[in-house]
This record gives structure tokens, sequence and C-alpha cells, in this order.
């Protein structure tokens, strides 16, 4: 199978850079850092095991690049304007493109420029980030949970889970963890009651997640946020169980300290991913008629502060 | 009538100081500006006319000061553990204890250290800041609004009507705005719908008033907050009318540029008025059974970065 990485950043560099080292074709789309990589190679830390690339696939444009049978989308949300002049010649017919992005309904941008029945979305639960030019900081987790897009109203064919099936092994054998689910919507939502606290409180707090944690007043605040998400899937109409508000409160206790890569992103003046975090989110809500005080105040605030650097 | 003003600062030095420039008996208690004070004066300048004091009675300590029929409570709220230390000497038998102060029940310190029956409160629509040793800047406003305080649950004697007319008139002599109301309750959570919203937005967005105004996100998210004011004040058993939160909005368009107190205070590393402002809000909707989930975010959010600066 043939790969391409639309991105290599913190995600798609460590995600393409496992796929290469168990002997896959992969291709990086990389901006900046090609001249670099092309000649020192893609380097990831990783606690799963250091490891250098010397020779990889570097394209500066996707017009040389070959057709794929997966292309990854690892591009931050906010750079999706760029999809419809990158994607169309990459994919190869039945070939399928996975949007490893945050946010909910993320994979619309992809499936606006491909089509229906060939849009995948997978939730990453990984800590890592990119620390200097090809060159990745792998911190902590790395499972993948991936699913077919059906659209806005979850009314469109997506591809087939067997497709999916057939990538899902080979990210297995890179060593993580990787599984399908028929539900993309869900885990997109489950995923949220994550990054909807954390992503924004690490910016308006001006803070990491352990110090998040650690302090009375922000930590009843991260679980009343943990909680509006999850009663506003539920509202939209999906499972989760009350308990999973707990497990993320003990899932983030028990993570190394981290800076979120909104925090990171706000920082460094790039722009953040809160319309496809809280926009999507307050959105689909409101097409359920459902109320989402606190998300809708987290952006708000998100957007004034990174309008207000 | 003989004054004592308690706390020297943008407020009390502003009305202490109109109140001695029309010839009352004005005794300031003041700690850092008292040398500076005694030998240069007080100085105000002021829209409605800069003056300056140059022999004020300054009290560095409350064991010399007279006893007053009118004690005037203008500390910091963040303040108030000295109020049994301070009060108790100055007041004279049927005098009153006027509390300016921000916030809900802010009266209840000064109330269990001087008993029922002669504490009032005043809510201060004021624009000024403490720009130096005894000066003061009085940028707008300046209209007071006072009651009788009866306690936390609003069943207890409060001073007559008539003594908070008396002290009223003189309030008007200096020529500032001043009314006497029976509830001061509903005039509390009137002064809540600006303070909540604008002192919080300040310190969170780190903006002064105008910049919150003109974005329209933040200026959406105070219309949001003020509107949640104003349905817990109304769940409280308030009667405030609908288009008093347009009224807000309006008003604060129409304001010079202003750092509230509490941005003040926070940058400069002070205490600020989180539990009189929010927590005692929150803390009154809580005895109704009232959600009030944007006030309680903001308490939150205030207490950490107070706490994390």
């Amino acid at each position: 199978m043939r790969f391409a990485i639309v991105g290599t950043g913190a995600l798609g560099g460590f995600y393409g850079g496992l796929l290469a080292r168990i002997g896959q074709e992969v291709h990086f789309l990389m901006r900046s850092d090609a001249a670099f990589v092309r000649q020192h190679g893609l380097r990831v830390d990783s606690k799963l095991g250091d490891f250098h690339l010397p020779s990889v696939h570097v394209h500066e444009s996707v017009d040389m690049m070959p057709e794929c049978d997966c292309v990854i989308i690892a591009l931050k949300s906010t750079q999706n304007s760029q999809l419809a002049n990158l994607l169309p010649p990459l994919l190869r017919q039945g070939g399928v493109a996975l949007v490893l992005q945050n946010g909910l309904h993320v994979e619309q941008s992809t499936r606006e420029v491909l089509g229906t029945g060939v849009v995948a979305g997978g939730c990453c639960f990984l800590c890592s980030n990119k620390v200097g030019p090809g060159h990745i900081r792998h911190l902590d987790y790395g499972k993948i949970l991936m699913g077919p897009y059906r659209g806005m109203l979850d009314d469109e064919p997506g591809p087939s889970i067997a497709s999916l099936e057939r990538i899902c092994d080979i990210f297995r054998q890179t060593g993580i963890e990787c599984n399908v689910t028929d539900d993309l919507s869900l885990a997109r939502w489950r995923k949220l009651m994550w990054n909807i606290p954390f992503n924004g409180l690490s910016v308006m707090l001006n803070s990491s997640t352990d110090s998040i944690m650690r302090h009375p007043h922000s930590r009843a605040l991260a679980k009343s946020i943990i909680e509006e998400v999850r009663s506003t899937a539920v509202a939209c109409g999906h499972v989760i169980e009350l308990e999973f508000v707990q497990y993320m409160m003990d899932h983030t206790d028990e993570m190394v300290p981290y800076d979120s890569s909104m925090r990171l992103d706000f920082l460094a003046g790039r722009p953040i991913e809160v319309e496809v975090i809280y926009g999507n989110a307050i959105r689909a809500a409101e097409r359920k008629e459902v109320d989402a005080p606190l998300m809708r105040a987290m952006y708000r605030q998100l957007h004034f502060l990174a309008d207000n650097r």
C-alpha cells in the first residue's frame, strides 16, 4: 500500500515515520522542512523507541507525488482551504482519504473536495510535538480509532469497513493500537470530551494540563466542561456512559504534563482550531436545539484571545 | 455630620474628598499615603472640576480617630478581615456604617462586627483610579444608590430610611447624584449585571471595556453573561426588566475606555474581589436552587488566574 502524508508536523511526521520504518512506501508533503529532511532524514524520538529515517520520500508540491492508496490528511484544520488544491491528484481510484485532524465534522472539507464514499476520519490519542525541522518528539499514547465519514447529517455512504480494516492492520504493524469503528460521530464526540476542556483551558488559563488538574477551581471547571460536552453529545443522540467523565479526569491526571497543540499554536502566533473543535460542536448542538453555555463561552473567549494576541 | 473614610483609595479618596471640599468634617484612614497626604494634601482630578485639599484629617490608625456619624467602608473587600479591628471604636451611637464596596452581601463582614440596625450598603457607579499617593483621577460617573442592609436572608432590621436620607442629602451637596432605596438587594443585583461580566472579562481577556465591546465574540459573551446575571436575579425573586440587559450594553458602549478595578488589582498582583462579586452571587443562586453556569465558570477561572499570576 502506498501512503501520502499531507502535512508533516507533530502528527503526520510521527505516523508517517512509523509507517516508513516498517517498510511501507510513504510520500511526505512538507513545506519549510523539505530541504532539511531531504538532506538529514526524519527523526522521531519516541517512547516506542527512537528512530531515524535517513532517506524518505520528500515532496514540496503534490505535482510530483504518485497516486496513493491512503492519503492521510494531517494538516492543521485551519489550513483546510488548501485541500482543494492538494488532494485531487493524490488519491488512487479505490483509495481512502484518512483525516487525522481534531474536531467534529473536520472531514467535511475533504469530503467536499473528494466526494462521497472515500473519506474516513480518525481520532488520534497522541501526545507529540515537533521540536525542530524533521524532528518529532512523541511523548505518549498514539492510538487511532478510525471510521467512515458519512457527512454532516450522517446519511451519506462512506468507504467500506473492510478498506479501513486493511489500513488499520498496517498501522498495527507499526506497534500502535488501531481500531475501526462504524460510528465515527460517537468517536469524535468522545474525543471532544478531552479536546474541548483541555485545549481551550490551556489557552484561557495559559497553563499546561498538570497545572489545570492541580488547582481545585480549574479542576472543577474542567470537569464541568467535560460534563457539558457529554450531555450535549447525549442530547445529540449519542450514547456515552456517565462514567466516561471521570475516566477523562483520571486519564488526564495520569498524563505527562502536556501543552496541547492549541496552546503551542496560540503561543507561536499561529491560527488555533476554534471552529472545528468548538464551532462545529456548538452548531451540531444548535441543530438539535441543545444549549451548551460553557462551550459557547469558550468559543467566544478563544476567538477574542486569538484575535488579540 | 462627621465622616470617617476607612480606606482612602480610588473610591474613598474621591467621595471623602468631595465631602471635605464642601466643608464636612472628614477623617481619612490611610496607610501608605498618610505621610504624603499630611504634607501635600489630597488631589482629585475630576470631570466635576479638579481640586486640591491642602489640609485634610489624616490617620494611620483608628486609635486617634474621633467617633463619627457616618463611617464609610471603602477598603477592598479582600481586606474585610481587618474590619473587626478597625470599625468598633469609630461609630458614634446612632450613626451609620455605609459600605461602599462591590459585591453581593459584601456588607455582611461589617454587619458581623457592628451588629444589626446600623449597616447600610451603597452601589457606586464610579470610574476612578488612584494614580499616585494622595492623587485620585475621577474618569466618569459617581452616582450612589444606598439602602439599609438587612442581612443574608433579608430579615434583619437595618438603619432607618430617614437616617440614610440625611447622609444622601449631604452627598448631593457635593454635586453627585445620590438616592436611597428600600431594596438594597435589588440594587446590588442590578450592579452585578455590570460587575460580573466586565470585571471578570477584563481579567480573563486581559482587556479594557472598549476592546471587549468592540470584538463581536467578546461582545456577545458579555451580553450572554449579563443575561445570565439577570435571569439569576429574577429566579432569586428580584424584578429586573428585560430591557436592562440592553441598557447595560449601551451604557458600556458609551463609557470611556476603562480598566476595571479588578483588572488593575490583577495586573498589580493584588488580591481580586472574586468572592464577594462571584462567590456570593453563586451561593445566593444555590440557596434558591438556581444554576448559573457562566458565573460559576468565571468564578473558577478567576480564582485560577489570581493564584497563577
